[in-house]
This record gives structure tokens, C-alpha cells and sequence, in this order.
């Protein structure tokens, strides 16, 4: 491709750190043309790039072949990625939103066209994920990914494991710039949902939706729930995860204890980390900064660079796969409330712990992930949801699961 | 590309590795068409590829178009890439000693008969580490790289560590098939220095011989030294490293003292991990296993399927850089022998640390780089080098010089 000439939607965060990038960098294959961004009477620094208000401006100019869309507003971003892929412009976003929500659409929209929808920059920032699932696993056998997708919870775990209560820590983050005045995308895992639907895609072929994914936030996290973590030297660590078993995928985001012998256990604070398990590389770690203006913009100047060779996502997962979507399988969990009696609120096919004292309660066990995704337990305010890692066989066999009734009807509301 | 045909030399753990990979893989843009082995009388189990004894019946079949080159003889490797080459085919390797002794000649061969020459498996096994560094860092500037690159090391390093003695840890390497029965290439540092010229070539532009680099091997750290590591909480890593300073490119391998606050901490056993540090995409850390003959298998089965889209290394770092490879500032050392004597082996600039009794001694300060690297370490019988992490500035101005030598008058030969 010759040269390419950009049109960039936002300044924001991550659109100045690209004008910064691409001011400092040495690549010489990419003019920005046009910053068209919302709001006249913001003070904007001068730049050498005339800003527009007019997102036509960029869309109805032919000599612009690539739009980078990095607006907040998801449902003008939709417009505009598919305004411009309709007109023929390659595109590079980071709105894992907007992706997550039409994927299929829009990557049937660039193929019509002829032209790249490329978007390292949705997940993990800085961290090449979506290439390397992309180009260097296309032929291997992807089993897990494991990841840590989300700066914001990071960080707020990181201080509550250290201690601090979970307001404080929520305050630390946003004084530190790593929470927004309204996180609850980020807290309640919506943000590490979509970027998760996105991974899915590359390493496993399947579109998901985000309502199909159990997704579990960090907010109801206390201080009993932390002496537990604690006391059986785990992190809390907002996982969000996705593996193969037996012909099906499963995936979630929630809370999870993880120990030291787990890759994940040491990423702290506002990085982000996937862990890949793939039949042949085998066990891989990617580390790095998950958000951030200068690391998710060089994210997207990779992408812009990978264009001059009319670099494509081919997903060749999507179409090799016989992978079925499901969550039929067990899981462990810790639940925990002021009140024992919300321990109920699932059915549980064993007890491993179960504590109950007059001002808190928990208990560990096995439930069925069909039963756990039919609960919103972002809005049960009364208590908090913890998974382990452990897998279990899809199907525990009657006499496992006549064992475990056995332990349950003996353990039932006995202090542990 | 239309359909690879694929020549394989060498059966042996990684060759017969990728026979099986491909036999797994649903991957069908290759074929392997022969397998040119050494060892007629060597017994092998039937495969559905026809072994051959003589190069010429792969190097000489103009069928075949792709050279996967996986011998452990490296002068013989040698004579096989550069013959292929040549001969217009493409070449895959894994050989990092043959790769660094001659890597421009062979590049320049590559590029003058149109083909391309991969190497992702000769460093870090299943890591794609020279994929992201040519591709997704390509626009940005690094500035640092520091490598666990030897698993052989790293498997010994993590038992000592944990309190074995070296010899034990070596045999215990040796049965678990993490270490040759000749293991000096690994354990005297050279093998991740080879790997280390390369990460340089694709990250820094330069082409480095490993007799520039400082290469100081894990063979003489004993108890002493695990000691004084222990009750500061250190590991002891062999650190392969490279840094850009000021205009100077710096590269040593040598065991390092390494903390919790880094990246490389973590990494035990025969794992390898990179950590890069990037002007805009900030630090990153790719982790993986280091060898092994699914995973090095993996990373030349990568290599392959990217030749179906022409892929080839692009040295984009080469033609830009202006750096200048360097031996001239002042690194903080470790020194320790049973007899002080041996501690003026080279000449220290201030004392940190100096430690003196009738068994064991040793002296921590600031020495010069290019003193380090006039003397072989790995011949030093009598004393142990470890590295710590901290950098100094180029040069200590006469100031902070004076203030190093009055310290090092008065604690000179007193006891810790």
C-alpha cells in the first residue's frame, strides 16, 4: 500500500498519544490529515494537524485511507467504523464496546470492502495479543487464556490485597488516573467481558455476547472475604477467562482466588497480562501495560504500520471450528454474606468450607455453572462472589455427585 | 506462495517434534516431502516421510522450496543454510550459534536470491520474540532487554536457589533432560549469548559476535554467594541483557542478582521470559518455555506458515540505527572467593559491601565494564561474578569518583 494518510476521530487520552508517537517516532509511512473531535470550546493545545467538528470532514475526504476512531461516544464510534469501512477506509479502533457488540457485522463489512479492521489496541493496551493469537497459534491448538484485561480492577485489587479497604482503594485509583468518576464498566467486568468476547474470537472462532458470559465485578469485595484470601495465601484477581473442554467453550470474568504457582498471581496494578495455554508452544505469558495514552497508542501505530503490507485478521479459528458455546459444567466457588441465609441463593453439590459466625459467613464449594450465570450478581448487594481456578469434569458422575450431597447434608451450617 | 514443500534435516528432539506437529496441526500449506538424517544405523521409528542420508537429495530437489535446518552440527548447519539459500529456498533454523557467527552474510544471502531466512525457534523456543520485535516494536524505540534465554541455567539456578548445591542441581538437570551430558555451551553462558546477539540484531540494529559481549557462566556460584543472595531476597538469574544508553548499545551475560520488584524473578525452572523496555509501549514480558520439542517445534511451524504470505524479516532497526556498541561504563559487581586475594582481580571504584573471613570472601562496588571483559571469568576458577541490576551513569563524574575512592580507602580489607 502506498502511503497512508489518517483521519483520526478523538483526542482524548489515547489520540494525543498517538499524534505524540507518531511526532516522535521515526515512521515516515503515515500522514495525519485530520483530528476531528466533539467539542468546540475545549482548550486544545496547537498542534500542526487542523482539527475538525465535522466527523464528514474525514469520512467524505477520498484522500484519507485510514480512519482511527478513539471517541468514548460507543454509539457514534459504531457509525463512524461502519461509515468508513463502507467508503473503503481501512480502520484501526480501540473500542472493544463497539466491537464486541457488532463483530460479525463489521468484519463482514471490511471483507465487502476490501479493506483491514484492526483493533490491538481494544484489548490489553500495549500487549500484542490479538496479533500473536492471530499469526503465531493460527496452527496451534489453543486449549485457555487466562487473562488480567482490566487496568482499573487491577490496580483496586492490588491495594486490597495489601490491605486497604476496597473505597479507598477505589478513591487511590481514581486519584491515580487509573479509575474514571464512574468506573462501573470497569468494576462490575463489563470492560474485561467485551475485551474477553474479542480474544475468544482469535483464539477460538466463536462470536460471543457479553449477556452469554458470566460476568462477575470486584465491588462487593470485603475485608472477611480478604482475611480468607489471606489466610490460604491467594490474590483476589479479576480473571477473565476462557477454555476449551470436550467440544465446548467456556468463558468468564469474576473475581477469582489465584495462587503463586499461577502465572497471573504476580501482575499487579495497572498491568495487564494474558496467560495462553496452546497444545504445542504450551504454557505463554504476554505482560504489559493494559491501558495508558503512549503504550495504547503504540498499539494502534503498529496497527496503522502493519497496513503499509495490507496486513488483514484472516480468523481462521472461525472457520476451522466445531467448538460449541456452553456452560454446562462445575464450578468452585466462595460465597460470602453478613447473613448465612444468602449463601442459598444457588444450589451447591458439596461443601468444602462452610463458616458461619453472627456477623459473617462463607461457603466453598461446587455449583453449576447453568446456575450461576442465571443470577445478575453484579446487583446482589448482600454478597460477594469468588471463584477458584480448579477445573472439575464437565460431568461429576452420580457417584461423585452422591458423595458430594452426602458432605453437603453433613456439613450444612456447621462451624468450620 | 502457493504450496511449501519442506525438506527437514535433523530427527532429532525439535525434527521429530515438528513431525509431529504437522501430522497434528490441521495446518495444509505444507508438505514434508524428505527428511535428510545423519545416522544410518540409528533406529527410528517408521514414519510416513522417507529418510535420506545424503543433503544433496534435499538441497538439490527442486520441489522442495522450503529448508528446515534442526542439526545439532553447526559447521555442517552452516555449509546446509548457506547451500540452500543459494539454491533459492527458503530457510527455516533453530541454530542461534550458526545464526550469530554469520548473520549478516547469511541475511545478505537471503536477500540476494529472494528468499527468506526465520529463525523464531533459536530464541526462546515457543516465545515469539523475534516476530514482535520485528513486527509490533518496529515503530517504536527500545531501550532495554533483559532475557532469561537458557532453560538449562535457569532449571539449575531455580534448585540452587531453593538450597541445592550446584553439582546436585546440574545431575538433577541432567536426569530430567533439561541439561546435555556436555552442558558447557549452556551453563558457561555462551548459548544465551548467541541468542542475545540476535534479540540485539532485530531490537538494536547492531550485529554483535558473542566475544564483544561479557559472557560470565553459573558454574563457580556456591553457597557463599547463595547466602549473601538469600538474606537479601534475592535470586540468582543468568541475565542475558542488552541496553541503550545515551547514543551506546550495552550487552552482558552473567548471573545476575534479581528482585521481586522484577519481571524476571518469577521465572523458574526451564521457563524463559523476556522483558522489553519500550519508549512508548512501555515494559512488556513475553514468558514461555525456552525448549522442548513441542514447543521449538511450534515456533518453526510458525516460521513455515508465514512463509504461505511471504514473510520475511525486515531489519527495519538496521538502517536506522545509529548506535555504537560499547564496553565503557561502570556496572555494580558481587565478587566472592575463599581467598580475599583473589578480590583485586580488578579494580573497584568504591566498596558498597566488603566482606572478609578465613573461609569465604567477598566484595561488592562499582567496576568498569571494560575491565570486566578483559578477563574470561568462565577461566577464573577461584572466584564468583554475579551482576547486580542497577545502572550508573555512563560516567561518574571526577566528583562522585574522589567520594568512590575515599570510601573504598577506609573500608578496604575491614570486616562486614
Amino acid at each position: 500500500m502506498s502511503k497512508l494518510k489518517l483521519g483520526l476521530f478523538g483526542f482524548g487520552c489515547v489520540g494525543s498519544g498517538l499524534y505524540e508517537v507518531l511526532s516522535q517516532s521515526k515512521f515516515t509511512g503515515a500522514e495525519l490529515i485530520k483530528i476531528v473531535v466533539k467539542n468546540k470550546d475545549k482548550q486544545r493545545k496547537p498542534i500542526l494537524v487542523p482539527f475538525s467538528y465535522n466527523p464528514n470532514e474525514i469520512l467524505e475526504d477520498d484522500e484519507i485511507n485510514v480512519v482511527i476512531e478513539l471517541i468514548n461516544d460507543s454509539s457514534e464510534a459504531y457509525r463512524i467504523i461502519k461509515a468508513a469501512l463502507i467508503r473503503k477506509k481501512h480502520v484501526v479502533t480501540a473500542n472493544k464496546k463497539v466491537l464486541s457488540e457488532h463483530l460479525d457485522e463489521l468484519i463482514q463489512l471490511a471483507q465487502q470492502n476490501g479493506v483491514s479492521l484492526l483493533y490491538e489496541a481494544a484489548v490489553a493496551g500495549s500487549i500484542p495479543i490479538i496479533r500473536n493469537l492471530e499469526e503465531y497459534y493460527n496452527n496451534d491448538s489453543l486449549t485457555s487464556i487466562d487473562g488480567i484485561l482490566n487496568g482499573t480492577t487491577n490496580y483496586i485489587l492490588s491495594q486490597v490485597n495489601d490491605g486497604k479497604d476496597y473505597q479507598t482503594a477505589l478513591k487511590l485509583a481514581q486519584d491515580e488516573g487509573f479509575a474514571e468518576s464512574n468506573p462501573t464498566l470497569d468494576i462490575h467486568g463489563f470492560d474485561a467481558a467485551y475485551k474477553l468476547t474479542l480474544l475468544i474470537k482469535h483464539a477460538f472462532g466463536l462470536t460471543i455476547q457479553i449477556n452469554q458470559v458470566l460476568t462477575v465485578g470486584i465491588q462487593k469485595i470485603n475485608k472477611e472475604d480478604l482475611n480468607y484470601s489471606n489466610e490460604k495465601k491467594y490474590k483476589v484477581k479479576l480473571v477473565a477467562r476462557a477454555f476449551k473442554d470436550n467440544g465446548k467453550l467456556f468463558a468468564f470474568v469474576a473475581p477469582h482466588f489465584t495462587s503463586s504457582n499461577q502465572n497471573l498471581f504476580n501482575v499487579e496494578n495497572e498491568f495487564n497480562a494474558i496467560s495462553v495455554q496452546a497444545s504445542f508452544a504450551d504454557k505463554q505469558l504476554f505482560y504489559g501495560k493494559g491501558a495508558g495514552s503512549l503504550p495504547t497508542a503504540s498499539a494502534v501505530l503498529s496497527d496503522v504500520s502493519s497496513l503499509l503490507y495490507d496486513y488483514k485478521y484472516e480468523y481462521k479459528k472461525t472457520n476451522d471450528s466445531n467448538l460449541v458455546f456452553s456452560d454446562d459444567r462445575f464450578v468452585k466457588i466462595y460465597l460470602g454474606s453478613e447473613d448465612v441465609n444468602n449463601l442459598s441463593k444457588i444450589r451447591f453439590y458439596n461443601s468444602d468450607e462452610f463458616y458461619v459466625s453472627k456477623n459473617y459467613s462463607f461457603r466453598i464449594g461446587i455449583v453449576r455453572l447453568t446456575d450461576l450465570i442465571k443470577i445478575d450478581w453484579n446487583k446482589q448487594n448482600d454478597v460477594s462472589l469468588i471463584l477458584f481456578s480448579d477445573l472439575f469434569d464437565e460431568n461429576l458422575d452420580s457417584k461423585q455427585l452422591t458423595n458430594f450431597e452426602f458432605l453437603n447434608r453433613n456439613s450444612n451450617y456447621s462451624i468450620h
